[in-house]
């Protein structure tokens, strides 16, 4: 018999769509237990129960980003699962809805009607504009999808994989400035590793055209904000729009609260729904009793 | 020899990106004159210029509405045609962008960011929405392919055609109030002609969820803007978008200024781009030039 915990905000929610399954074999339990082999929950919570988990076999992370769990350090003799395969369609909304924003300067409109100005100023297209994606996983490839769909050119930085055929040219290792070069967008989906920290740095910024507009749906890690506030200041950017920090919530103090031409949006992109975190959980639970490979793994190295 | 009279504000722009397709049989013509036998234009101008045209053969409309030239006390001896087939892209992004506003709340979270408030409020999602398109003409077929693209259901109300593959369900004449029923989005891309006056009233407006969002990138015409402000006023519905007016530019005393859940954007949805608008004459002057019948001919009677 395997032994659940579920260390999340939506417990409840998650314990009545994991039970409505009957799952074979599977028994929960509501605290830290020698004999739990299986935790379902936030990284940071599972990272707090890690000590008093001797028997773990499998954790499945509710979310995508897994930082409290990875990294030289941290415990390593367990799988790690996150949630992947989920946020694509969400995360495609979110940044057609920044992109078309912009384009149809929507907050200008609103500004022109509230001062009664009949504004027929023109409007921009998505149709042939440059995109840049930094990071082209199952997220990635799904707003690759939907850039294309709108017939932009979408470029795609990637330290490997080249499996989306929505991405017309590929970027590699020490060719970023090249990606960089003449985009109307960049958008970060990369996750918070050793090797994407800071990568939007004042050399990235610098290498975008001054029209271009940044959208971080990854994670506040991967850029160095202190580069991104300059490049607002001196408009060596047109705009952005930041929906991760490297600390969240962000600090009242903090200088984005009053940087020009910055949107921000509280990590909202795209949430986990527990719907669709359950599938996941109940389609490997089904691979884990059986026991085969799991989906969605975790490197411990890598850290994604 | 053909005679070419252009009667557009970018008359200059249409000039030389006719002349660089070296049309032959052509000559171009600045005033009216007696032997001009094509008109390419704005109707309005096409309008005060026909009287004084008594060898016209054929007038291409630079835009979608051709309203100036239509109805039973018009002039019919030549063939009209108007602009098709180059607006649905803009279109659908301009739909596409304000259901994204909603659902994403980008103006809630824009007040918030200026107030220095974390909101993490849930966000909301086009998939698995129903949206209502009244009118699938050309323009039509391409909103709907975009609002599948996002997964929603869509419903379409037309008058015969059922040509789109995007639509999932069609409703036609009587079936008006069954169509507006549980609808999330309803959209408006009605030309104005006899049977689409006031074709969204107290009636349509009443059967809609009082969730629901209007947005008209048609004719204004198709509105009842009395009852409309009355909606919006007493949340019969949620909002309303509306590029498109009874008058325009709209006056300045006109109560939509001040009616509140509206947004409005000064009839930019989808501008005629004279790129664009000569691609379909050139394809059309070859055509009359070799005596065959031409693309998106107007039928007086009909309107559109």
């Amino acid at each position: 018999m395997h032994q659940l915990l579920i260390l999340a905000q939506d417990k409840n929610k998650y314990r009545a769509l994991i039970e409505e399954a009957r799952l074979v074999n599977l028994e929960f339990t509501t605290q830290t237990a020698e004999d739990v082999d299986i935790v379902l929950g936030e990284p940071s919570l599972i990272k707090a129960a890690l000590a008093s988990l001797p028997a773990l076999c499998w954790a499945q992370s509710i979310w995508a980003g897994i930082e409290p769990l990875v990294g030289p350090a941290s415990r390593h003799d367990y799988i790690l699962t996150n949630a992947r395969g989920v946020f694509g369609g969400l995360m495609s909304e979110y940044v057609i809805s920044y992109l078309l924003a912009h384009e149809r300067k929507i907050f200008k409109r609103l500004d022109d009607q509230k001062n009664k100005i009949w504004d027929e100023s023109e409007t921009g297209t998505l149709r042939g504009k440059i995109i840049g994606l930094l990071g082209v996983g199952s997220i990635g490839a799904e707003v690759a999808r939907a850039t294309k769909f709108f017939g932009m050119n979408v470029r795609g930085y990637t330290r490997d994989s080249e499996t989306s055929t929505h991405v017309d040219k590929y970027f590699h290792d020490d060719d970023l400035l090249n990606f960089a070069n003449g985009l109307d967008y960049l958008v970060s989906i990369l996750p918070n590793t050793m090797d994407t920290r800071k990568i939007v740095n004042e050399d990235l910024l610098n290498a975008l055209p001054s029209h271009a507009v940044f959208i971080n749906v990854g994670r506040g890690a991967a850029v160095d904000e202190s580069a991104l506030i300059e490049a607002l200041n001196q408009n060596k950017i047109a705009g952005a729009v930041l929906d991760v920090f490297e600390q969240e919530p962000l600090p009242k103090d903090h200088p984005f609260w009053r940087t020009p031409n910055l949107l921000m949006t509280f990590h909202t992109a795209a949430p986990s729904l527990p719907e669709d975190i359950t599938k996941l959980f109940i389609e490997n639970y089904k691979l884990f009793n059986e026991g085969k490979p799991l989906k969605y793994q975790v490197d411990f190295e890598r850290g994604y």
